[in-house]
């Protein structure tokens, strides 16, 4: 047999549900998990349990796999490029993924080739971050960790020079962005393979709570045709430039004056992608498993008028097998994915899809399901 | 956390895609596997390497599983008992599953219940098939052992009571039928649950080729309506009687003079069914583990109006991942479904299913794909 060895770096839900989406090619999956306990460590049949951080055990993961991706962007550079150097293929590459890992050197390429963001610059100390609010319309500014942070950890929104003094403690470099007066945040969603096709998904709308993602609608409700065209264009020219591999996620925030504007990149499947799971011809998943194999890329376009993603979240029952008897009676059609974690207040531990024609429809049975997983609505 | 354990027997594909079918439930699979390079041993974590005709095997097997399933219908009936003594629950149970193991049983049962079936009758030797043959049409007859049979194996077309008698050398019973006039063949899938839910599959045609299913086409097509409807509830009522747990697929032959005749039982996810992977909004493998976990069923219905399965059968080309190149490229919406098998000539190593609006575009589509993948068509 030929078939191909994809080798996983990182045992999360996004390892989990690629599997998942890798099993129907019929390759074989090793994954490299912290844990034996990990998401994705629980369905996998090759397991390799260590520290992606150690060269050594990177290496010796990597010996065997055809190319090696990731569940999460924290890999060092330096050890990547080791890989590569033993001429393991490393998908996306070191120098694509680093404007992934580091919001300095994103904020730097996307201005180079142009692409619209916030008002940003990388600040010394709360003194500059009082000069960067000065040189704008002054306070709220947006301070971030330029490395490390995801779902609102590593994010400040600060209303003095004051209030900028806890991002420095940490002694790592510090971004301050413009507090952009967004109406939306929106995300295109594309997949670019080695030999350079790349394919869209329609622009999805989605809605953070508390700074965690919460609910998707595919596509993005009342969005301007031609600015989803922009937004489409702007996310396949920056995996173009950057020479990415694999699922880009391009989250965007949409101005009151009818912009976009680039927040974060991901460089893997995404949450603003779940959806495609059930909502499109392709997954995500399975389409980032035919980039980084180069195999030509799946249909992306959308099965249903309308898909809503909502995250389930610990709250406060740990026991969420038991609120499916509710939830898959009341909707046959109800999609649940699970991630095999353990309940703890504010993870994510699952997500569920809905889709269909009207709206409204599918954004409250998605919501319902959600809600009465994680134990908020006991109807 | 309470998600409970769903242990299946058989590491075949069957095994494989209810594995992949069951990860979004964020439920454990164990599977009980004859060889660590099974089809679904690759895929799936918890692995036991261990002969399922040893009854300490699966006793061992068993423990820690809140639920016994099946890849296939060849565990003995004793050993079920004995599980079931145990306090396992084994889903479908001996008393349903030897109907689907025992066509002799099957048949009088059926008979009882007052379920058109072929004529048939046990008989005991070469004389008795000719008596079988002057008591109706005469040759030809068909010979099936009442165990083991499958994919046209154990069955034999003797058109004189000299052929007769290959079928006698084993020394195990023999059911003699009539050689239905058919026009197609048919398949009736449904799932039922133990609190007696159940759902309905729409009815598909299914193509043999050398007596083994090649092509799946779902609805199938001109059929008449009432002769569906009339179909559907046969099956819902044969899962009834015989008590079944999880999918039922009810083979039929569709009569030259309109009638439907129950062909086999398989009390499993079956090869009719695989087109509800990507044509169903529920599949049959996610059915099949809410089935045996009690849990309320998915919605059966079509997500487009024509879907077709084509098995991949071996062929010369030991080399099928190489042949994926032109199939994804040629055809961005095509499902490819491998499982992980070694190509050997005519063995199922894979299927793909194909969907969309048009039956001509989406049978070209299939079938194209599934010959290019064997080595038949190099275009």
């Amino acid at each position: 047999m030929t078939f191909p060895v994809v080798g996983m770096v990182g045992g999360g839900q996004l390892a989990r549900m690629t599997h998942e989406a890798g099993i129907p090619l019929g390759i074989r999956f090793k994954l490299l998990s912290d844990t034996p306990q990990d998401s994705a460590a629980q369905v996998v049949n090759e397991v390799v349990v260590g520290d992606y951080r150690d060269l050594d055990t990177l290496r010796a993961f990597a010996r065997g796999c055809d190319v090696i991706t990731f569940d999460h962007e924290h890999v060092p550079t330096e050890h990547l490029r080791a890989l590569e150097a033993d001429g393991i293929p490393v998908r996306p590459g070191p120098d694509a993924l680093v404007h992934a890992q580091d919001k300095g050197v994103m904020r730097a390429r996307l201005d180079a080739i142009g692409v619209p963001c916030p008002r940003h610059r990388i600040v010394a100390d709360p003194a500059d971050v009082a000069a960067f609010a000065a040189e704008g319309d002054g306070f709220p500014v947006v301070l971030k960790t330029v490395r490390g942070g995801y779902d609102g950890k590593g994010v400040w929104v600060v209303d003095s020079v004051e209030e900028a003094e806890a991002p420095f403690r940490a002694g790592v470099p510090v971004l301050a962005e413009e507090k952009v007066d967004f109406v939306r945040e929106l995300a295109a969603n594309v997949v670019r393979s080695p030999h350079g096709q790349a394919v869209a998904y329609p622009v999805v709308e989605s809605q953070q709570v508390d700074g965690v993602c919460d609910t998707v609608i595919a596509p993005a409700p009342d969005l301007d045709e031609s600015l989803a065209l922009h937004a489409e264009e702007m996310a396949l020219r920056i995996a173009k430039e950057l020479d990415v591999v694999g699922h880009l996620a391009v989250e965007l925030f949409q101005t009151r004056d009818g912009r976009v504007l680039v927040n974060e990149l991901a460089m893997r499947p995404h949450n603003s992608g779940h959806w495609t799971m059930d909502g499109a011809v392709t997954s995500q998943f399975a389409n980032h498993v035919r980039a980084v194999l180069d195999l030509p890329l799946g249909d992306p376009r959308p099965r249903a008028p309308w898909t809503v993603m909502v995250n389930v979240l610990g709250g406060d029952y740990p026991d969420m097998y038991s609120a499916y008897l509710h939830c898959m009676a009341r909707d046959p059609q109800l999609k649940i994915h699970m991630y095999g974690k353990d309940v703890k207040p504010g993870r994510k531990v699952g997500h569920v899809n809905t889709y269909g024609d009207h709206l409204d429809d599918v954004l409250e049975r998605a919501r319902h399901a959600a809600g009465y997983l994680r134990g908020t609505i006991t109807e």
